[in-house]
């Protein structure tokens, strides 16, 4: 989904994470995904990567990595949501389960954009079971979703609140279409970061020093890759 | 400014207002600047452009022709607020003059960002002195004022208030860098805007048509191309 | 309806703008009718008038020309909106379309005044219909939805987003009774903001000239009347 | 003060409170004399008063008495926030103490308006030495914090923290333009919120029932007026 | 209700007020109750008492009396809030009457926590009808606006809006738990209060002297208690 | 620190985490300090512990904690900040760095208390040179920046921004008493959340299990205690 629309000198490629739990629904599996996140971005910042987009609505270990790395760290929620503020008077965001709506709603309180959002709605479905449901079947839930945050909470764009969601924009837009709502845009998260990245990057910016300043030097136990430290280059 | 960021394939051309005044520096300025710029974009629209954005900090326009247009509109200052939420805690614009605080501010709280502001701050120089003024003496103008933002008002991210000042990014991140501040991202808005367009462009949107409807049709008076309506494709 | 509420000295008289749009309904009207609008506020500013209101709930203008006189400028949507915060907890506005929601919430918004908002309602009638609607049919819709902004929303105040609906507050107060609702205010914006400027022009009051300075001389193109500024005496 | 800003048709009459502490300056004194002015104003409505204005800026008892009887009931504090709002981006308040700070920013945060108070300031003159207090120096303080509210906290416009400043507006406009301060109004809020009196009065409106409906019937003890009921006329 | 969870070293003890209303369900109420509830509350520092709970939701006094004594002085309905706060991302507080809204509203506004309000939600039941209503119906009836609390505003936690409810939350909570409702807090605003008055005084904190300091003295009138102040130490 | 004011029948133990960086003072030591503090606490509740509170500032995975247990787990910024909520107008916070401001910062942000927050100041002092720092010297700073805090930032009640302070509470008191600041409260939040944590027991509560919902089974590799949830009883 990323290379029909990345720069024709783009190279994208994906990690996946070695330790942490199979899926992140919650505070508690987004704490477990957090260190190696970070350590992969380290990492990737040592192999010459240019930018790098978290892969999951919760923007886990977004703010960690931007004070471990001096590269770009884009998450996609975040990017979704000012993206969204750029194109909408409101928003509202389509995601999996009920119970990951006071992280969403935080995550839109430390962004300021609280006053753009018109609702958190959710398929309920949860992530492990996305990739059985029928891509139809999700796809008409998201409509579902998508026409009630419409018609009853006032929204005027409408983003996925999942990043397993990845892919299924185009289908959503066409079953809105076909529904009779040709005016409202959908954004696709992990795609809509991916390209904000390409324009952070081409504009020679990154995360602020200021906003996530390294952190000095101490001692790290349990943490093999000696506190991720090595590999990272001064600012 | 514009061609060394821009894509390989992407074209970028200018055009100026025929009527309004000679340079915005107010909500009265704005009024009279409005009506060409958006026959302005209603011919680039019909000239088969693929994004506008307008290039005045004061975005004047960019609702109105969201309007009339389905190709995305961006405003420089809209664009560069999101831009800094994603990359820092908080942001400083340095702009102008004091009398166009408030219309900025006003910007600030229609886009919902106001918790993201740390302040803005003037180099007391009129638009069109902009131009007769040394650029050693600009940059050394706004530096002082970013130095102010950063130690007085907590600004970790600067952006410029005026796009008379584009193309001066790099020279006051280097002064800054000078004076020891490495950790502050400075954004030049008209570019920025222009690389969040490009983004938009590839990523297939456009801003919402249930926040920027089609006017009904109804008789306009006083405006010769047909109230800008003729070339305009429906949606 | 001004003549039975205004004071015995005051003087009332009305003109129209010569170019623009036949109905403001977005923001692409508004952008259109703004600068003649000034230009009529400038004339009466010349003719001796006191105070001006803008006829139209849009407020279009209002701000661009409190920088190009010194006499009050006032808009019916931001005195009612105000007045509404003397008099009531919340409020809700019934107004024509839905497409004009985000206009008006940005007012709501640059008043500071969006936690007083009950919310937006609208009764599906452009304004240009308005006058061809049967005005028993017209009460009728606007206390229906009256109603469900004190049932469902929780409004304890009513004022109407659309001047062309001055003129029907006692209507509507009357029905309101008659189904009951003895204790909603109704508030008919133009009315309002027409007693709201004799108070201030009593006072000895004008707009701030910090917030509303008047624009550096400069040249302007296009509006015949030497920019609106020939007549307009110094502050 | 209010004679020669009333309509030549506006009878205007005082009453001070029997009961209570000779000033207000904290929540303490408010409480205290709150009950009383209640009365008053029960008493008031009795005599064919057509609207009454509470002589204090921490409009003790308004809110009670808008329960207790049908004329409209204004707060100096509340209404000229609100006109502050329609004439100024940011305003500021000169109070008496600092003491008072916190009673005050309650006030303005349940009127909504926080995003438009610049700050609260004070001359350091207790209410009972008002009086004693020369006016030539009262005006001199007052201009220095309103200069200060200008210069260092982006005041607008300014309007006095106390009801015991009532005449000194003309003054401090007087010595604010010696200063050179031509463009920033003063309110002088009891005047302000008499002629915001006489409008709703002519409009036919009053306070919302809704936000202050009458309390059910009960015993009350300890209040020799029959709890103020007997000779308040129902809705 | 407070004796089950004190701790052994507590004593309880309560006092009614002599003059005022027979209960409290608007503002013109709480004016009448609130200075014989200061001179209580000054009565019971002279006594010894170590800290005083207001046992209202609408704090009547509350902010009045922390002026006057130098003991703790809580309110249940800002206890319950902050404490919900730390419980829950969203609560609902479930109250007597719909008119007693707006006041409550208010205090949530006071105490800054609105962000966290979900809905509030009224029995309507009277004050002084709660006395006489089968406990069971008023569990039922608490246990409905709680369930539509959950389901349609998206509370995750309930308190009730009226200490006369005090004692029915383990009721609620179990009717809740018999419905499926395992995950909702309730929280008993009286109960709470008291065990953070506990917690405060056992830390040494009292209200802060810049927030409530002591009115100056002054003459007061028509209160027999010589203005409340001969038993109260000075700070 | 704790046993002068915890309940005669109160057992206050301590655990170190194993794993994780020797001090947290960013997002990425927070990071990395939160798995193991995760662990640590679902272990206590499986050895009968009846409440945690997690001592440090950025209250590191109290949020997830609070979904992997049934015991009330309480962070001492949460808990600090809404008990000076209720005996202050406004709260400055005195922490080590100002780099770790935004994190704070965000954290007022999700408690909803931002418009009690007067500011943040630090002292400059990294976590791991507090204990090498005459307490003395310690005590100072804090005093400075307190007393900033009230008379540059309005600040009525100071708390400290880290636990490695926890004891200084006393000596800031008295030396802020001796330089004529006897009006203004110090809280110590590992203690403040200790006692809150007592009355949360004692009261029978927990945190909602709504807002804090466990996660759905799955896979969670890298993490040895069987990603934590054996020994955590069910709701």
């Amino acid at each position: 989904v990323f290379r029909p629309v990345a720069r024709y000198d783009c190279e994208v490629s994906h990690v996946f994470i070695d330790n942490g739990p199979a899926s992140i629904e919650c505070e508690f599996d987004e704490a477990l995904a957090v260190p190696d996140t970070v350590a992969k971005i380290v990492e990737a910042e040592a192999d010459g990567v240019d930018a790098v987009v978290v892969n999951c609505m919760g923007d886990p270990g977004v703010k960690a990595a931007r004070e471990a790395v001096r590269i770009p760290v884009l998450g996609p929620c975040e990017a979704s949501m000012h993206l969204a503020g750029m194109l909408a008077h409101r928003f509202s965001i389509v995601t999996i389960l009920e119970s990951i709506v006071p992280l969403m709603e935080n995550l839109v309180r430390v962004c300021g954009l609280e006053s753009k959002l018109a609702s958190i709605r959710w398929v309920d479905v949860p992530v492990l079971e996305l990739e059985e449901t029928p891509e139809e079947e999700l796809v008409s839930r998201l409509v579902e979703e998508s026409i009630g945050a419409v018609e009853e909470d006032g929204a005027n764009l409408i983003f996925f609140g999942c990043t397993g969601m990845t892919g299924l924009g185009s289908g959503v837009r066409d079953a809105l279409r076909a529904r009779g709502y040709v005016d409202v845009p959908v954004i696709d998260p992990a795609v809509a970061a991916f390209k904000i990245a390409e324009a952070v990057v081409d504009l020679g910016l990154t995360q602020s020093l200021r906003t996530y300043p390294r952190s000095p030097e101490k001692e790290i136990v349990g943490y093999p890759r000696g506190g991720f430290r090595a590999t990272a280059a001064g600012p």
